[in-house]
């Protein structure tokens, strides 16, 4: 597959995947959208994406509601939320073509496992996206900070896969959208790296209704942080990933640097959306727990969170 | 000391002290009350209790709004909130007697080695007060239910002291009173079994703000409430007190028939007081640090609190 005929899917045109998918048809890619509830809007009236890298329309996008009437593409960019995650049997293989990629923009832990289970013929990436961006209306994001991608080939038993070609020709296409770009060499390292972040973030935020400046600057939640940081660090371990102590200070460092943010799980709670729990902590404790390695406080925040989503889904 | 000569003092006359108090009075026992913002109203108008076991009214207390002004007692109770135990040292010598009694009617654990550091000449008591009760104005307060006392004697280092005569003799005092009393031959193990329940059903219920029964309902949190119990059995052994997992199993299944409850952490929370952090989770987690022993989803329950409480005194 050449870079002028790589046909792109999207799956879930939403805060991701509408920014992703509106940069690559901008830069002439030829990129076919999935929606639900703004189906009809944008059919009509395409995307409006406001960027802090310059603001853009594209009063015509090919929008679908079915993946039954989407042609079959190269790459097919799954940007749902891993909660929607039960749909993917159904959603993917009408849409991507014998080995074609799937390319999952997602949270957490093991989602890539799953798929290469569902789908035989197609080859499965990674991609963690530092990305802040919302939905304010029907077609209409808002990008508001980063942006950049790291992308990881996965092979089974996430073995380490390199740098392989697949990854690079991707990354090019993102590129010459505009998209920063890394390639991991081991997609499973890079993704317990991103849940350094994402496990205390993410977790204490919406049990103690916090932003992360406030999480930081508070000694106590400051501890809880860096003791969660060595939990992912100790489960990584347990799948013969090395987390360096170096990179968690970094993280912590960076996070007190930071704008005060608020995590996408907190962003969830209050929009009332289910949370990415089981991807983001219920995962990452039962790969451990597999390995015969306990981590007792992700385990205490995850239990808190399914309780406390279940309450919010009422 | 005899019966008909025993006097007592009372510090802190709330919703405990002001109903044990109460009903000593009643019983024609000779008391003092201290009192602080109710001070002027109990020394007009005395106390009134409603209660399950009968209403009364006590038109006329000894009330005293400064330790110098009471008489030395035999029995000095210390009903205030732990988070009121920095008075303490200023607070006792004035008014025990040399070889009288202080009484802790507290919470948690450690307190009585406390006590014991500050005054030299008196015999600490723990008590462990069963007690639904409310102050619902000046001077009137509303017992809802239960109200029974275990009484221990503390020794050095927590040893078991047995069922001293000391003890009998106060625990007839208040049975005399209609209150219902245990005897505990190791202070150290009641304290610890008070605990199982104490820990997880007050943090929790501050944390994701839940009723017992919200609690016991969902799987996830009665996981937690079960695990951190077992946690309270490793911090009761690491002090070499054996609890029994039929200890355990008693108190799940006593909180599951139980009538819907807000424990008084919960209660503190929502009327804005500061929360017993120290004295119910921060002491049992040193002691058991103490003797090398981590108990890691109780230390994250208790930087949570402490966050929350810190918020909550803004």
């Amino acid at each position: 597959m050449s870079e002028q005929h790589r046909k792109y899917g999207i799956l879930g045109t939403g805060a991701l995947g509408g920014f992703y998918g509106a940069k690559l048809q901008k830069a002439g890619f030829d990129v076919h959208f999935l929606l639900k509830s703004d189906y009809e809007h944008v059919s009509q009236h395409g995307l409006i994406v406001e960027s802090k890298d310059g603001d853009f329309t594209l009063p015509q996008v090919n929008a679908y509601n079915d993946v039954a009437k989407m042609p079959k593409c190269d790459v097919v960019v799954v940007a749902l939320k891993t909660t929607q995650n039960h749909l993917l049997p159904q959603l993917l293989p009408p849409v991507v073509k014998d080995g074609g990629v799937v390319l999952l923009l997602q949270n957490g832990l093991g989602v890539e496992e799953e798929i290469a289970q569902i789908l035989h013929k197609v080859h499965v990436i990674g991609g963690l996206c530092f990305l802040c961006s919302n939905k304010v209306g029907s077609g209409h994001i808002r990008h508001l900070d980063y942006g950049h991608i790291t992308l990881g080939e996965y092979i089974p038993k996430y073995s380490s896969a390199g740098i392989t070609e697949r990854i690079q020709q991707i990354a090019e296409d993102f590129q010459s959208a505009g998209i920063g770009m890394e390639l991991a060499e081991d997609l499973l390292l890079a993704r317990w790296k991103k849940l350094v972040w994402n496990i205390p973030y993410n977790g204490l935020s919406v049990i103690l209704n916090a932003s992360t400046d406030e999480l930081m600057t508070d000694n106590h939640t400051r501890t809880l942080v860096e003791q969660i940081m060595y939990e992912v660090k100790a489960g990584a371990m347990s799948m013969g990933r090395m987390i360096p102590d170096s990179f968690i200070q970094t993280m912590l460092d960076y996070t007190i640097k930071m704008t005060p943010y608020r995590p996408s799980m907190k962003i969830d709670y209050d929009e009332r959306r289910p949370l990415e729990v089981e991807a983001i902590l219920g995962n990452p404790l039962v790969k451990a727990q597999a390995a015969g390695v306990n981590l007792p406080q992700i385990s205490f925040l995850y239990h808190q969170l399914k309780f406390i989503d279940a309450r919010n889904q009422k």
